[in-house]
């Protein structure tokens, strides 16, 4: 297949392009280091992308970008960074890469661990996963042409743990190439409307 | 208890006021015909409406807006309308009031059942009510002064049935006094971070 893998270079990113590498061709985006460049926050860079890609059969999204921080300081301006990026990047790249994607293609959007078992600092996260659980349910019984649209929910990764785990006391991290099974499962599976959690 | 219900004369803001306004103070906030005004897609509005009310004891947030179409006639921008209102209206309702909650208030936050039984066309609205169940449950765990949160999920109401049953084939409407007991087991009872569903 062709795969459009957003966000290549990230932790999870790695790990999908090595688990699908050998088997499909991928296509890198991301804001440095890719193949084609998108901003996710732009409808415009979205679309950009797409017309310079051209059809694909599968695209994957990785997680985007979210303010970490307390209740306390959480103030509208610092919340609109999951919600640009996180929730809103994520639908659009569905709602405007629909022509893109080839029949009984597929997408699939990333989440969190964030959404089903809450952390100090996580609510950005979590609301912005929580979004994109739901828009993935609701849109999969729309989709044209046989495509299908899954979301991917990791915990906490091992590769990354040692910077995060004062944030996820109790969490019990998994490999990159763990999470990265999830991602396959809804690239070359048959499901739609799934959330995979990989806790 | 002093009780500031946003939507007020909407069809479950006029339940809720009926089931409550025997024992509370009721404060109706809204576009039109009420004692405040209020934008939920304006943060300067909230803002305003909270200094002009003064403390409460309670918020009950009623639903916003949403675009229902269908998924081919997505838009961005249509989308914008959820986010905008249903999602970062409540969301903001919560982030620019904590100040103006007592101590062991209450904030209880709409979201409905298409995120969790999706319907042809309600892509935007699932997409905003898992936005803000998610928000709910991980802000409960943050609130400051024994604050609490929750949200009410309805399904479709009795009274609005005629003008939807074609969208909601096989669902089985709930009478609004039925739902209004959800928004008062959130005000009077002691949970928090529930997702009280009516379906």
């Amino acid at each position: 297949m062709r795969i459009l893998l957003i966000g290549a270079n990230g932790t999870i990113g790695s790990a999908i392009r090595k688990e699908l590498e050998a088997r499909h061709e991928i296509i890198a985006a991301g804001r440095s280091s890719s193949d084609v460049f998108v901003d996710l926050t732009s409808p415009a860079s979205i679309t950009a992308m797409y017309d310079s890609v051209g059809k694909v059969d599968a695209v994957i999204s990785t997680p985007g970008a979210v303010h970490f921080g307390p209740l306390a300081e959480l103030t509208p301006e610092k919340n609109e960074i999951a919600i640009e990026s996180k929730l809103k990047g994520q639908v659009n790249l569905v709602l405007l890469g629909l022509d893109a994607v080839n029949d009984r293609g597929s997408f699939t959007l990333t989440t969190g661990v964030i959404m089903d078992d809450p952390i100090v600092g996580g609510i950005s996260a979590a609301m912005a996963s929580g979004g994109v659980r739901a828009f993935v349910q609701a849109a999969a019984i729309e989709m044209p042409r046989g495509i299908r649209i899954n979301n991917v929910s990791p915990t906490v990764l091992t590769e990354s743990f040692s910077k995060y785990e004062p944030f996820f006391p109790g969490f019990v991290p998994v490999p990159g190439n763990r999470v990265a099974q999830a991602y396959r499962k809804s690239v070359e599976g048959a499901q739609t409307g799934q959330t995979y959690t990989v806790y």
